[in-house]
């Protein structure tokens, strides 16, 4: 088996299947796509859908790109590698609604080669986690337990350590260790070895791909008609700005994409629609907003 | 004549000096004090003023800090020095109407001591930049020629030098070299030598802060008045968004004050109060907002 050529097919297919359900769900705002090509190899397809009844700005991007190991890559990889392969899907959802949450995925595979063209390195990374603006435990909940029942299908270590690594990752240090959201699951460099063949680990990242849908579609479809007040899109907007500060200053594959030239549209694709920077923004105790804090600062087990 | 303690006195009269002049022209809105103090060593004032009737966001902020050279500090500013102390004023101001420019200005001084807390080295730096989100070439042409005038005083290779400094400097790379603004002045490392005096570049530096309030507030009291539509004010927010990226992303000072465990609210202070992150967000050729673009991705000489 092939593993690039059969993650890039499983990847579109994902992104066709995504599109599909977030579209159905929104009842109204359709997917417009860009395809674009990258210079110096490869190129990529983004679905955008801005301003629909329950999506106010959801992307749906898939990328194949190869090239040179140039020397902040090789830096960033810790190798010795003269080419690459990457392939992979990545989303961000912002619903209009603040009691929808906010939802992120990204599976992807890597491969690095010698100066041959011979395969020297490959591995598998992704994940999926959620941004809630109000906190529903049941959705917690849910969204968690989809995550771990896959996980488990492969490996019971697999959940409590994606769990973790997710809730060390999406951290805004900068802000007194305050989580981006209440978390999900994210690995990485997932190799094939004497434990795990490839196969296994690409059955793996199908099967977290495919669980997205049934973590986050079933929160949607229930929280969508929650009535909801100016001030709680207040406290939205002011939440996205802490999604903004994370994936600018934080995240990794943000910075690396800008570094090196990447396609800044769809790298930034992941900025919410509509943010709000206040000075002195925290809630007062014993609402549901200094709730939601609470769990950011101190991520709790749902399963 | 201790430079240090002119320094922090002089930052203090422009903060009062500036908070007034904004409060006059708001007509309505008030800054609010916000006293802080570091730990390892000082503090400062940070003066916020939200919601305004001209202003929607304006803070100025007063710091002065000691202590350690940790490793970090050390290798951003190549020394060997044990100590640091610094000061300096710095302000964002972000008006309602899309029609007046937001601007930024910072004013600060530096010292290091070696391990026997002998002065080492010192240096002046700062700047004054406008922002605006449409173009009047009348106003950016009195923002430069007020600035000029301020540096020419002292010596007039300053002007050209610190201009090209600001555009260069102000610059989101990552969008294919398209600058945060019109620019202004930014200067940096301004060491007394045989040329120099401390005295001298302490006037300099105050000669510019003064210029500030003569640069800026004419613009806003012409603009203030203009009337705009709601596409004007998404244009602004997409712009502000810009503003976002190059804080987050490239701004020496925010990313150092960040790192270093500075004051995280008083830090990003700067960013603006509302912003908005479209897919795709380009203008139409032969708008006012191309026309803007056209000068971002240009720097004009305007003196």
């Amino acid at each position: 088996m092939d593993l690039k050529e059969e993650f890039v097919r499983y990847c579109s297919d994902l992104q066709t299947k995504i599109c599909g359900a977030l579209e159905e769900v929104d009842g109204g705002g359709k997917f417009e796509e860009d395809r674009w090509e990258r210079e110096g190899g490869g190129g990529g397809l983004s679905c955008i859908l801005s301003d629909g009844k329950v999506f106010e700005k959801a992307g749906v991007n898939i990328s194949r790109v190869q090239g040179l190991v140039t020397p902040s890559l090789a830096k960033q990889l810790n190798t010795t590698g003269s080419y690459f392969f990457a392939t992979g899907v990545s989303l961000v959802i912002h619903p209009l609604s603040p009691m929808v949450p906010t939802t992120h995925a990204n599976f992807r595979y890597f491969e690095l080669y010698d100066g041959q063209m011979k395969k020297i390195d490959g591995w598998f990374g992704g994940g999926s986690d959620l941004t809630p603006y109000y906190l529903f435990e049941q959705d917690a909940v849910h969204f968690h337990r989809t995550l771990k029942e896959a996980c488990d299908l492969f490996d019971l270590s697999f959940y409590p350590a994606f769990k973790k690594h997710c809730d060390d990752y999406f951290n805004n240090t900068h802000r007194g260790d305050e989580r981006r959201g209440i978390g999900g699951i994210f690995y990485d460099y997932l190799r094939s070895d004497s434990k795990f063949t490839g196969e296994f680990l690409f059955g793996f990242s199908k099967t977290c791909g495919d669980a997205f849908i049934k973590a986050y579609l079933p929160i949607v479809q229930r929280t969508k008609s929650f009535p909801y007040s100016e001030n709680h899109r207040r406290w939205q907007e002011v939440r996205r700005g802490r999604y903004v500060e994370f994936n600018l200053l934080h995240d990794r594959g943000t910075l690396f994409g800008l570094k090196s030239n990447g396609r800044t549209e769809s790298i930034l694709m992941s900025l919410p629609p509509r943010v709000r920077f206040d000075y002195h923004d925290q809630p007062r105790s014993g609402t549901p907003e200094a709730e939601l804090m609470d769990v950011l600062k101190k991520p709790k087990n749902w399963c």
